[in-house]
């Protein structure tokens, strides 16, 4: 049995459904005009304060469906009852789906991704966005575990970027390089202890770059997966660079 | 007059040193064996802890020149009495010194620096050196005033590569920026709104790379000081990089 056109639709629209939160990222979110908003989630316990009467203001200015619910409804839809103030946002980005799909509607096209595999530190993964988006990355493959998930300190982190990327999620992240391989691309985990470096890796091929904990590296089920392994070359017998740096030499490593 | 050869060689000495403090950074710089340490100095009101323990036995063992003083002699020598934990050590790093003597000793050798305007924040700065570091950037220009200074946080940053790199110290950077333009540099000014791009810049002349404060890029009179503005290419929009991505860009345009 295969799935009716109708339902591939709305999953693909669920997939591309992105719930910040918090009242400040919230306001500048609505303030952008550029992005598409889906509804606003308000809990009835909020105080009003100049923050939640101009997010008001702006969902009607904007025609937003603005749905009240109670302080634990809230917290179930933020899934991060401690920081979301009692607000929470679904963006509609077109930009934003999952690996799965992306493989799908790109398996005869060439493409750079990252792929991030325990990167813990939102401010990290809010520079690794900003990098990759200013140096043209087509995606970045994140997955729903193990990484820091986007809230308010990768939104700043990621000066504006996080909504122009195209952020693709994945439950596990070794499967869903394997099916990559399978296809063709790739698969590179980055690690000081490569032999071979960056620089030997053309574009006759999709790529897809690894990039793992900043203390620990690539996983070792993660880099199963991988079919390449590439270092970074450093002068002065520095043993590694911050992970948001090797993101940033990679995605840019065709202007620079 | 000029100096006499003994004044100067003193001179240079206290040029190298770098006065470090608290008691994590400096058990760390006390365990490796490659920091040639100057002088350990503690406050007399230190209460005896594990580290302080720990810091006087390395002393012995290194047979480290130890300086007992009261507490505000203390903060008078590490500048920073909120963060100095009662103690502060000298390092003389023969990588140390200033831009001035940097120019007399390298004007007829190519070279590539960066010279920092204004970058605060400490995170930044420790990222910047070690990406400086391992791209095989020649020195660092840091003038004494308006950047972030060499502190526990900024060490930590670094992870390791501070000890490595050249940092250059002057007490105003235009003046210093005019001198090494006035001998053949080209100094460049990074700018987002620059018509030239980084790739333009070839290796005839030695080059320098100023990068400006966070959120105000260059100030005017640093910005007058420069010969040249480059820019990064950016794609979808983008409109600044972090300045430690920045910085790596720079570092590592060679190789990647």
């Amino acid at each position: 049995m295969t799935d009716s056109p109708e339902y591939l639709k709305k999953r693909a629209f669920f997939d591309s459904l992105l719930t910040i939160y918090g009242r400040k990222p919230v306001l500048e979110a609505l303030e952008d005009q550029s992005l598409p908003v889906h509804k606003l989630h308000l809990a009835d316990s909020n105080r009003k304060d100049q923050l939640i009467s101009r997010i008001e203001q702006l969902a009607a200015e904007r025609k937003i469906d603005v749905a009240h619910c109670d302080r634990k409804e809230l917290s179930r839809i933020s899934k991060n009852a401690r920081q979301d103030q009692g607000v929470a946002l679904d963006l509609a980005l077109p930009h934003y789906g999952t690996a799965e799909t992306f493989l799908e509607e790109n398996s005869d096209t060439h493409f750079e991704l990252l792929a991030l595999d325990g990167i813990t530190n939102p401010q990290n993964l809010g520079m690794i966005i900003r990098s990759a988006c200013a140096g043209g990355i087509d995606g970045i493959i994140l997955p729903r575990k193990g990484c820091a998930q986007i809230d308010p300190l990768v939104i700043k982190a990621s000066v504006g970027t996080l909504f122009k990327t195209r952020i693709l999620r994945c439950d596990q992240l070794a499967p869903v390089l394997e099916q990559f391989a399978k296809r063709g691309a790739r698969v590179c985990a980055l690690s000081s202890h490569a032999h071979e470096t960056l620089q030997t890796i053309d574009d006759e091929k999709p790529n897809i770059f690894v990039l793992g904990n900043e203390t620990h590296g690539v996983g070792p089920a993660v880099d199963k997966a991988c079919t390449h392994r590439l270092r970074i070359p450093m002068q002065n017998g520095v043993e590694s660079l911050n992970v948001a740096i090797t993101a940033a030499l990679i995605s840019f490593r065709h202007q620079s």
